[in-house]
């Protein structure tokens, strides 16, 4: 049972009786089971409480409303409110929405910004040039950023400051950065507190700051993350100019998100939006059946090929009892060199430029599977009852597979890195697509094996 | 080229001429960098360097190294050394590398601990009591735990005392803790530096925290973070007493773990412990070989299927044109169900709960795609030259699909759930075994199709 079935029809009385004491029942509820319920309301009752609750939570809960009750509460309420809805919402979020909203709306929201806070309006049309699956469309430019002369127990001030006024994404990195915001270095939280309060800024913070520029990919901020441990990573510009900031909570979504849309496209669904459930039926059809058709119609060349070894087939009709189990096995290999490659190229542990040491390495495995499974063939086949000689059914199945086994995880290993090298992403070289190509390959190999031991 | 190709002669060379000067050059240079240098030092170097280094930050360095490089060290220093480079480690990461190597080192090393450090001794043998992939496993018990009557002013100086000590893994989540240290509240640093230095904690703390308890599976605690942004959260058992913390750093790692250990048991490989070129030749054989050739095994059912048809291929050689395309698109059909649920299970979006949801959802998703593959299939079929009607070949290939493919997206679907209700990992449920489940309920449906609509 979800949270806000149980809490929701109490919250709704409270509303209705005593209004004022919503803000304070709510005071202890985290915003993102507040977000939960909400999203399970009304519009008009959602409205009701997001207005009940101070400035700085509404945009709290705001953020982590889905993106379709933010959409209904935006198109619901006036123009004004709405404005000033968004503009509790932290710049990175706020971009988010309105890149998701109808154009239409997110026009005149926009006009309507631009009125009432000009400032912040340039700052959400400067974000939105940048790529949402970038680091320049993870960052928020909410940092806090000092001067280095700054003495210590000017920087404690000033981070409460921002802190109380909530002008900041993340205080825990502070920034010291000189003319022009020039990246200098860093300082902790941590560091400064227990820094002599007299000192300033220059005197204890990090020069050696890991950083990451606007352009880098969402997958690559997640590396750097996982590699340094860190809480947020400052976005700098090839001048060494900050931007903004990432944090690890951002970091921790995007992870989950590329793993989901890696596993969809690994099994040729056009990565969904959203969830498995929240996606209408009409649209899962759309994404299953686009690249299932080219599939299909990639593997109808299986019927080509079969039919242009029709004779062969009437005169050994045993040989069509070992086409889907060599196929398969080709395939079934295949996926298995994909999946690894495709995630050590994801995680940075394989590059494209290691193309001849996979390839060398997934030739011998190759051989060394397809030997395997050729003999487990080879015992089966053996006892098949045929007209011609069993042993030369069976040696052919065997060396098929040897042979379709190193096609496929050749195949599932080198074109991953291809794709990566030709700026595709890896994942949509994926299982299907090596299934697909080793199953025609797969019967070429099988006819011209066949002709060969069988003397046809 | 790698950081430490750089840097390592130089470094040497110091070490060599000038070794007080180490520890000054290497201030600067992050624990995470320093780690990859010094793991692809000779042992002897290594362990030279980690000397040179303060305390602090042989410990910091120690974490970060690669399992196989800690190994070494410990086993290269005396006892006494291989003690103290332990007890500079923290808790979480100590446990984890005891638990790896051979046991009779381990013994060893335990035994001594016990004599030098009779609390870390005791504080390993509880952690280690955990599952390394649970709460509990990935928990550090050096957390700030302060009494509720603590001052506001006096909790900062504790705060300063334990980081500046390197007593706690973070000191951005202050805990509230009680008679027996119960988990009463949370304050934040940044709530602790806002708030009035008269206060107590019990007046300044959120009492509703989100927690796990140390027997949560790790890809559950991921999503704890990532739903509420957290930082780090609390372990605490049945009684409400806390027992440690986990921090987000380690978070970030254990998703993207996970995400690789599915892929890769979606893709049928047993899960490998190191990155795909640090894996030996003959352990990724061994963990490829496994499923593969229980697949092969499997699949070879597939020519049994053939060979009791034998005379229906006799008599209708065109049948055999589109075994591969029928077994294909139900396999391929089935890999987008299985990866769609897999992952919604393992973000939680799904639970088996939903079965019957998912069962009427997939069954028209089925009908759907199949209706429209179904129609490829006839389209193609129709232009077989063959003996008998094109019109029922057509016919038999377009309804064969059709059911087929309904047949793969139900396995696809549930199989996992069963696998999650089961107690057992969804992703073992994945791709390559739908495909040998589909291949040979695929082609008997496929006989049984074209019996009815062939007259056979």
């Amino acid at each position: 049972m979800r949270l806000s079935q149980l809490v929701a029809p109490d919250l709704l009385a409270l509303l209705e009786n005593d209004p004022a004491e919503v803000r304070a029942a709510l005071e202890e509820v985290h915003a993102e089971d507040l977000a939960e319920i909400i999203s399970d309301l009304p519009t008009d009752k959602a409205v009701a409480i997001l207005r009940a609750l101070p400035d700085e939570r509404t945009g709290e809960v705001m953020e982590r409303l889905t993106r379709e009750s933010q959409v209904q509460i935006l198109g619901s309420v006036g123009r004004d409110d709405a404005v000033s809805l968004l503009s509790e919402m932290s710049p990175d979020d706020r971009v988010d929405l309105v890149q998701d909203i109808p154009d239409e709306l997110a026009n005149q929201l926009l006009t309507q910004l631009e009125q009432a806070e000009p400032a912040a309006a340039e700052e959400l049309r400067e974000l939105s040039a940048y790529g949402e699956d970038t680091a320049g469309g993870l960052m928020t430019p909410e940092y806090v950023g000092l001067d280095p002369q700054t003495k210590v127990w000017a920087a404690i001030e000033e981070v409460r400051r921002l802190s109380r006024e909530n002008q900041a994404e993340t205080i825990y990195s502070i920034y010291v950065v000189g003319y022009g915001t020039k990246l200098l270095g860093v300082v902790s939280l941590r560091d400064l507190i227990l820094a002599d309060p007299s000192k300033s800024l220059e005197d204890v913070m990090t020069e050696n700051v890991v950083r990451v520029t606007p352009q880098d990919d969402q997958e690559a901020v997640a590396s750097v993350f996982a590699k340094y441990d860190l809480n947020a990573v400052p976005v700098v510009d090839e001048r060494g100019v900050m931007l903004g900031v990432v944090t690890v909570d951002d970091v921790v979504d995007v992870v989950i998100e590329e793993a989901t849309e890696d596993a969809q496209m690994m099994a040729a669904v056009v990565p969904l939006e959203d969830s498995y459930f929240e996606t209408s039926f009409a649209t899962l059809v759309r994404k299953r059946a686009m690249w299932l058709s080219v599939l299909f119609v990639g593997t109808l060349l299986t019927a080509n090929v079969l039919e242009a070894h029709e004779s062969t087939l009437a005169t050994v009709l045993a040989l069509v009892f070992f086409i889907p189990v060599i196929v398969a096995s080709g395939g079934n290999a295949g996926a298995q060199s994909s999946s690894l490659i495709i995630r050590g190229l994801a995680v940075g542990e394989v590059t494209p430029r290691d193309w001849f040491r996979v390839a060398g390495r997934e030739l011998a495995m190759g051989l060394a599977l397809g030997t395997m499974l050729g003999l487990l063939g080879f015992a089966r086949a053996f006892f098949v009852d045929t007209g011609v000689s069993t042993m030369d059914i069976a040696v052919t199945v065997a060396s098929s597979t040897i042979a379709v086994v190193t096609v496929g995880c050749l195949a599932g290993s080198l074109l991953p890195l291809a794709m990566q090298r030709l700026g595709l992403d890896p994942a949509v070289s994926s299982t299907p697509f090596i299934t697909c190509l080793v199953d025609v390959v797969g019967l070429l190999v099988y006819f011209a094996v066949a002709k060969f031991f069988l003397g046809l």
